[in-house]
């Protein structure tokens, strides 16, 4: 079958990303959120993300803009999944909502459609059968599609093997790399590596080895690279590395968790609030300085 | 205090790069080696780095090389430490050869000489008593020296304080970042987060989540890096790696210890054998479909 039209579900962070490459790639878009300010905020985000774009990898604006003006914006489950040939849910992950909106849309969605998750954490199996259709169900998983460009595959078990490649394709042709993760897996295979550098970033911390910003200097000078793992998670915002961390059985997962939880009560969510570990705009982690 | 005598004990792979950076950041420098032969695999090792440093980071070839003919190749203990103003040791990762070695030193050393381990994972106050002079015993860490430039500073309990800003300064004169560890830990604050990817890694691989070039694109793509964990395991050699798994207590690192095991019985130890988890010297992560 060959995707045309892409109906994307939640127009939040993610996916106001998603459904604007999927525009710049050409397809025909929908997104759809319960929220009709999320649906103004994400045109405007779009808009932002496509100046940038311009700027980081000469993306022409005009055309960017033009792709925008192609997208439907809804707050109508029935406009979103018209026509779909592909729903992309990226509603907040939420085991009790995203179970609602698989419900509805397993309902209303035509025969035709595929359905795939973005679920960070969460499995495919705990959405498929309440969709109704399990065998078309499958997660498909980005990270920020403009700068970190794979994207998860997973199956679970009952999904038809044959929707594999037909992903694959879609995913190269959003400009992503398409990775296939043979089993459910909690956090794929990026977030669960990931998860275990920020969690030993934050042991390391909370067992006093060392502060934070030496922690970050040692990984950035020996992988040579811009961000270390306390800068990555103000990136990610704190409530979110928050949340992983407090439902880590470990001891010195605890003491983390405790450590991010006073910060966050002082209102230290990382990037978005202006502060973190690090302040921003101008955070010391990217000062000439820096690593010396 | 100065130092001007630059005593580097173990002519290997870290001890050679120790040296041949102290040389060429105009220290005396003398290396020393139970094993004749390896300290001449270890001068010319020296002349390889400088002629791969002259291509990636522009050194002078000439005054590069003129550098290794100022360092003193010893196998004589009192030859390698006399007038020494600190000894950075990298013998062997064997807690009895080292405490040999730092028993030896301990003895033979002048008064003023501040004593170094490059240990990976064993920790300084394994050694500090049997040298004599815990006070002035701290470990000093390099990663490779020339291309990850971060070097652990990280005392026991009994080093002498005004020990680390001396170290600090030693450590940036090599043009390092140096970072201070507050308290032992196994693995400092890098080798314990690339502790934490590695193993992830492996252990996604023997649970079957994904084949290792999906991990490993999935890795590149998302951290926009050139190597991702297979690869890194491939150039730090599968016996070390092997070593490391091996003594984690985890189901799951048990069997990928058994995948490894079975690589290296095949002869398959990583860069250096010519094959690891991929085929060397022109492994599949560098070629230019390998993202895609
Ligand atoms: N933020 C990321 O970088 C990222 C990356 C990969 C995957 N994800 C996943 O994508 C999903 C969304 O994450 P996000 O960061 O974009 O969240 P977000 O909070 O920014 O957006 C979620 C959106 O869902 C909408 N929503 C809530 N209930 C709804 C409902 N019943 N019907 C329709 N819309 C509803 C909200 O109004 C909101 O706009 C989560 O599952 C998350 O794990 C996020
Ligand atoms: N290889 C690395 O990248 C690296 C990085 C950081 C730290 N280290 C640490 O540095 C130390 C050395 O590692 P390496 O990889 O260079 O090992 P290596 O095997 O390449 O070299 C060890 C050297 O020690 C010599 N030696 C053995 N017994 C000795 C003795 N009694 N007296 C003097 N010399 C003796 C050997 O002849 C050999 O030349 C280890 O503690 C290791 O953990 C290694």
């Amino acid at each position: 079958m060959k995707i045309k039209n892409v109906s994307i579900l939640g127009a939040g962070t993610l996916g106001t990303r998603v459904a604007l490459q999927a525009a710049l790639s050409n397809y025909k878009v929908t997104i759809y959120d319960i929220n009709p300010k999320a649906l103004e905020a994400s045109k405007k985000q779009m808009a932002n993300i496509v100046n940038q774009l311009a700027k980081s990898s000469g993306l022409d604006p005009e055309s960017g803009l033009n792709a925008i003006q192609t997208i439907t914006f809804t707050d109508s489950p029935m406009v979103a999944v018209r026509d779909a040939d592909i729903i992309n849910e990226s509603v907040v992950e939420n085991v009790k909502v995203k179970n609602e909106v698989w419900e509805l849309f397993g309902q209303i969605a035509p025969e035709k459609t595929i359905f795939t998750t973005n679920t960070s954490f969460l499995l495919p199996s705990m959405f498929a059968e309440i969709s109704g259709r399990p065998e078309k169900f499958c997660a498909l998983h980005f990270h920020d599609v403009f700068y970190a460009k794979g994207v998860d595959i997973m199956p679970h078990p009952g999904t038809d093997p044959s929707l594999i490649p037909i992903l694959q394709e879609f995913g190269r042709s959003l400009e992503q790399v398409p990775v296939v993760i043979q089993k459910e897996n909690h956090g794929y295979l990026f977030n669960a590596m990931l998860g275990a550098i920020l969690s030993t970033a934050g042991k390391l911390l909370a067992n006093k080895i060392a502060n934070f910003e030496d922690i970050d200097k040692s990984y950035m000078v020996n992988f040579r690279v811009e961000m270390g793992p306390f800068a990555i998670m103000d990136s990610i915002g704190l409530d979110t590395v928050w949340h992983v961390t407090v439902n880590n059985n470990e001891e010195s997962s605890k003491s983390f968790a405790t450590i991010l939880r006073k910060m966050l009560d002082e209102g230290k969510a990382g990037v978005k609030s202006g502060e973190g570990f690090y302040k921003y705009p101008n955070p010391a982690f990217k000062s000439p300085g820096f690593l010396n």
